[in-house]
C-alpha cells in the first residue's frame, strides 16, 4: 500500500492502553475506524474503538483474523513476539517498520545503531554474567546503571551501581536476563523530541519539551525546553537522522540528555510518547493525529506550537486530584478510563496552557 | 443525582450522528464511557463509543434497558417521542431537561417563551389553515417564511412567501402540518452564542461566532464575530437569560440576528451546535467537553478563546477536498465517518486557526 488510506479505512492497533486510546480518537477525526488487539480484558482503548480483539500476542490465528480486518497495522506496545509480527506482516503493512521495532526492543542494538550513526550515547557494555559486569565496571566506572536489554519500561528491570561492591546484587536483580551496563551522564536536564516521518520521507518535529521524572516515571514535560538555538537545531537534526536511517514511518519519541559536551541520546521509542502529550493542547495537529497521518500515507500535519504548555502525569492516586483540577483555568484533563488505581500506574494527564503565542 | 459523576461512569446519548460522536470523544477525555442509542445502523458515534443500541425511538423496552445501563442521559437528537422520554426519565435524569426540549421542539412555543422573557424575535403567527395564513400575512407582510412548527432542520419544511399570491403554494408545501409564519428580519449578519449552564447554576458562554449559511445549511463560523462591545455583552446576557429561565443544564446554541434595533433571537438548540465546532481549535475546553462536564455535574471548564478560528463545514462532495485540505497549514480536519456521501449531508468540518492570542 503506497496510496493514502481513504476515510472509512480501518487501522489496527496492537495494544489497548492509553496510547492506543488516544490514537483511536485521533484516527476518528480523520474518518478512520480502529480495531484494537489487546490481551488484557476491558482495555482503555476499547471505549473509543470500533472493534476490539481480546487475545494473547502469541495467538497466531487471532492475529491473522485481526490483520485481515484492517488496512494497516501500528502499535503502542513494542514487545510483540517476532513470530507474531511475521504472521501480521505477511498480511498487512506494519508501520513503523520491523527494523525500528528490533532496534528499540533491545538496548544494546539501539545503542549500537545510534553510535553507528555518529550520535552520542552513554558509555555502555553488554553484560551476560557477573564477570562481564565487573569487567565493564572497570572500563565505565561508577556510578552506573544495569538494565535488562529487553522489556524495560518505566524504571522496571533496573539496578543502580554506586560502587563496585553493588555488582553482585545488581546482577542478581537481572534474574539471569542479558543486561547492559550504562555509565551515568552528567546532564543538566532531559529533553525529548517528538518526531514524525511520512511515507514520502518528509520529516516534521515538534518543538522539544523538557522532562522531569519522579521515581523513574515521567512527571512533567514543559514547553518550551531550556535549550539554546543551536541545541534546538541539534535536537531536531538528531531526530531526523534517526528517522531517515530507519526509513521510519510514524511518530517517534527521542529522549536527549543536555550536557556541556552536547546532546546525548538516552532512548528512542518507536511510537507516540508520553512526553508528546502536550501537543494535544499546543498544536493544530497533535502527535496522535500525526502518527495516524504518517501510517495512513497522508501528508504530515502542522505541528507548530502556538502555546506554552506544561504536561503533568497523573500517577496512581494523583487521580484523586481531578475534582480540584477540574476547577483550574487553562487546564485540560485527559483520563484513561482505567478502573483500578495502582501505585505507579498512569491514570491520566493534564495539559496546562500557559499563554497563547502570536 | 446531584453528586458529580465519577470517572468510569456511563453517559447515555440519544442519537449517533456527528454530535454524538464528538460528545463521546469528549466524554472519554474525562474518563467516562458512552452508550449510544440510535435507530439507524452503523452510526458514526458507534466508532468511538463503548456500546451501541440499535433500536427505534418508540421501542420502550430497548429504551428502558438503555437507561438502566447508564448514569445520565443526554441527546444530540431532539425529536424523541414524549412517551419515550417519559420512560427514560422514570429511570435516569435527562439533561438538558424536558422543558428545554419541549420549548425547542415547537417553533411557536419557542417564540412564545422567548418573547415572554422580553427578548426580541421575528414577528410570527401560528397558522393552521390557508385562511389563517392569509390573515397572518396581512399583519406581518411580505416577504415572509412559512415553516412547519415541528421537525424543521437545515431548511427542510420551509417555504418562502414573496407576495401574497405565494400563500396557497406555501400552505400546500406544509402538507397539512401546523405551521408558523415568520416575518423577514432586515439583519446585517447572524451570530451565535454557545452557552453552557452547570448543575450548580453557573453559566459560561463562548465568544460569539459569526455564521454564514449556504442553501439553508451552515457554511462557515468565524471568530471573532463582527460585534460592538455592547452587542457582545448583550449576546451573552440574552443566552444567560434563556438558560436560567429553563433551569438548563448543558450546552445550548443560541442564534442571533444583528440588526440596528438590537439582537433578535432566531433559534435556540438544546444541544451542542454546529456553530460551536470552532471551540475544538480555539479553547482549552471545547463545547463537547463543556456539555459533558455540565450534565455530569462537574464544574464548567475554561472556554476562553486563545485563537482566531474559521470553521468551515464539509457538505456532500466537499469531502473530496480532504486531500488538499490535509496539506494546509493551521487546518484541523474533522471527518464524521459517514460512508455514503449525499448532497447536503454534513460529512465533516475543518477548523482553520488564524493566529494565537496572547
Amino acid at each position: 500500500m503506497t496510496e493514502p488510506l481513504r476515510p472509512g479505512a480501518t487501522i489496527g492497533i496492537l495494544g489497548g492502553g492509553q496510547l492506543g486510546r488516544m490514537l483511536s480518537v485521533a484516527a476518528s477525526r480523520l474518518g478512520f475506524q480502529c480495531h484494537i488487539y489487546e490481551p488484557g480484558a476491558a482495555p482503555p482503548a476499547g471505549h473509543v474503538a470500533a472493534q476490539v480483539t481480546t487475545a494473547p500476542y502469541e495467538d497466531l490465528a487471532a492475529l491473522r483474523a485481526f490483520a485481515q480486518s484492517v488496512d494497516v497495522i501500528t502499535y503502542e506496545f513494542e514487545n510483540v513476539p517476532t513470530a507474531s509480527l511475521d504472521a501480521l506482516e505477511a498480511l498487512r503493512p506494519i508501520r513503523p517498520n520491523r527494523r525500528a521495532l528490533a532496534v528499540s526492543q533491545e538496548r544494546v542494538a539501539e545503542k549500537d545503531f545510534l553510535t553507528g550513526l555518529g550520535l552520542q550515547t552513554a558509555p555502555y557494555a553488554r553484560v551476560t554474567d557477573l564477570a562481564a559486569l565487573e569487567q565493564a565496571l572497570e572500563r565505565i566506572g561508577t556510578p552506573a546503571i544495569l538494565k535488562t536489554t529487553r522489556l524495560g519500561y518505566d524504571g522496571k528491570g533496573q539496578a543502580r551501581i554506586m560502587t563496585s561492591e553493588d555488582a553482585p546484587a545488581a546482577w542478581e536483580a537481572m534474574a539471569g536476563a542479558e543486561a547492559v551496563l550504562e555509565g551515568f551522564i552528567d546532564f543538566s536536564h532531559e529533553v525529548s523530541v517528538i518526531a514524525a516521518r511520512g511515507l514520502d520521507g518528509s520529516v516534521a518535529c515538534y518543538d522539544p519539551g523538557e522532562n522531569v521524572h519522579r521515581a523513574g516515571i515521567l512527571h512533567t514535560t514543559t514547553l518550551p525546553a531550556r535549550l539554546s538555538p543551536g541545541q534546538r537545531t541539534d535536537a531536531v537534526l538528531i531526530a531526523a537522522r534517526i528517522l531517515n536511517a530507519l526509513d521510519y514511518v510514524g511518530v517517534m519519541g527521542v529522549e536527549l540528555f543536555v550536557t556541556p559536551q552536547g546532546l546525548i541520546v538516552n532512548e528512542i521509542a518507536p511510537r507516540v510518547h508520553n512526553s508528546g502529550h502536550w501537543t494535544q493542547a499546543g498544536c493544530a495537529v497533535d502527535q496522535f493525529e500525526q502518527h495516524i497521518r504518517a501510517i495512513a500515507g497522508w501528508p504530515l500535519g502542522d505541528g507548530s506550537r502556538y502555546a506554552d504548555v506544561v504536561m503533568e502525569n497523573l500517577i496512581g492516586s494523583d487521580v484523586d486530584r481531578v475534582p480540584g483540577l477540574s476547577r483550574e483555568r487553562n487546564c485540560q484533563i485527559h483520563l484513561y478510563g482505567k478502573s483500578e488505581v495502582k501505585q505507579g500506574r498512569k491514570m491520566g494527564h493534564v495539559n496546562r496552557v500557559i499563554r497563547g503565542l502570536t
